[in-house]
């Protein structure tokens, strides 16, 4: 029952309108495996270079994340550097030094290769591809992408994508994706590469989720301080695999249910800077605001 | 238990990517109050021109509108000229023509008076006044207004918010008069001004619904052929009034089942031009689109 992310541990330096940090510890992989440690197993596959603190590894181990996937390279750490204006649906990226980051090949260790549920994040879909190639029998996987990778990697994205069951993306790159402006049209024709079903992410505005058979709307949870937006869309994404990973079964009820974890796990990110408000989080906390999603989307049926 | 509306009557002439539409008949009053048909008994009040086609007048009258209240001053009836790229969301006003409108006064026939229901349409703050000046008893009245009037008439508009009950509202807007970029924070300030609740629309992004108890969102009904979103606010409003007219009851429930109906007329207003697509509608394709919105967003909830 096992859950494999594989993509970035990095350090980020964000500033926000309300503050700023400064070396913090990002990257897809961490805010995946932090949201969904909360929910099962996670194991994670990444780099960081010999200049990573340590104190970040005991963080992920006491998460309860497997590292033994996080191969430690010579060279600095992935860094990422960033701005948010009061639109804090857009971040402006200042700086990026892959590092480590610029060699990574992603290598499982042999207990990983047995996990039924995986997550690529938003890496070159040649790696993704490469750490398909090394799982035995995936029973989900879904995969998340990037404007970069659509304008620079076009075909070898859409060949992941024939391997990928659920891709989460955002909502102006489903539309570059898919070349179509109407978002209706555009989730059709990403369904055509491949995908079982695609979640749109939008931001302060929620997801959608499209499958063949379902159309999902959830909204974004309103929050009265959102600090720091970075890592929400991969800690949606920790949110929503780890309760299909633990609730052990995928179909559209559970996948609706695991889209609001997401949503609820995306909120509590943005509460705080890096993983300052995810990590100190209970089952309770998550719960009571799974709930707070429910009286907040809820309206009474018509009688029939 | 009727419900009155006070608003323009224009002839429209918009451009959208899918196609044009000169002279079409359009204006707040009108999407409202065909939208609020489907509900409940109407009461118009606006002003035309002597040149106001005669057809135009025997559609009100077809869909069952009162339109004792609406005037026929000398002069020509007020016209707009709009544009929408791709991005449907931002109408580009290309001229405005207000003729008649520019002296309208609103005189409500004695038979109006005694309206329980009253919806203020996006028109100069001082005349909205006016028209509550004139009803007798209003059990639920509800208003919109737009960034003009926040800029050129904040404290009239400020008066007239304090007899509101109900402010619909864009979103930009809605940040605009409370000057807090954050909606959460947005949405109590205005509740501060007097409204008891306060609708933001957020065009393709649904709406959200503040009250000093409760907080409920509403996603857009995902569509794939946006023609024209003219009139999608107020074909909201009318959808709303008219459900919370039509059950005489108003609390969180209704409010909400009315917000529903609301985003199920806009979701017919954008699929055509003009009032192509909300004229032609019955209850059965209403009641359907409701449950539609049901199955968009409903999922189970955690067991307890």
């Amino acid at each position: 029952m096992s859950l494999v992310v594989v993509g970035s541990v990095a350090l980020d330096s964000v500033e926000t309108p309300f503050g700023k940090a400064e070396e913090a510890l990002g990257g897809s992989a961490t805010y995946f495996s932090t949201a969904a440690s909360y929910f099962t197993d996670v194991k994670l596959v990444a780099v960081v270079g010999k200049d990573f603190p340590e104190r970040h590894i005991r963080f992920l181990k006491r998460m309860g994340i497997d590292i033994r996937g996080l191969q430690k390279a010579d060279g600095r750490t992935f860094r990422w550097k960033g701005k948010y204006d009061f639109d804090l649906n857009q971040a402006h990226t200042l700086d990026t030094q892959l590092n480590v980051f610029a060699s990574f090949r992603p290598v499982l260790p042999e207990e990983y290769r047995e996990a039924e549920y995986v997550f690529l994040a938003n890496i070159d879909p040649e790696l993704q591809l490469e750490v398909l190639g090394q799982i035995r029998k995936p029973r989900l996987v879904a995969c998340d992408t990037m404007n970069f990778w659509i304008e620079r990697k076009s075909r070898k994205l859409k060949e992941t994508l024939k391997y990928v069951d659920i891709l989460t993306i955002n909502e102006a790159e489903a539309r570059e994706l898919s070349g179509d402006s109407n978002l209706v049209k555009a989730a059709r024709r990403i369904l055509s590469f491949g995908p079982r079903a695609i979640i749109v992410k939008r931001g302060e505005y929620g997801a959608l989720m499209f499958s063949d058979s379902s159309v999902f709307a959830a909204p974004a949870y309103p929050i009265e301080s959102v600090f720091d937006p970075t890592g929400a869309g991969d800690s949606f994404a920790g949110g929503f695999m780890g309760h299909l990973a633990r609730v052990k079964s995928i179909n559209d009820r559970s996948i609706r249910q695991a889209i609001i974890f997401g949503s609820v796990m995306a909120s509590f990110d943005v509460e705080d800077f890096s993983l300052n408000r995810m990590k100190r989080l209970t089952s309770r906390a998550i719960e009571g605001r799974f709930r707070e999603f429910k009286k907040l989307t809820h309206f009474e049926d018509l009688k029939s």
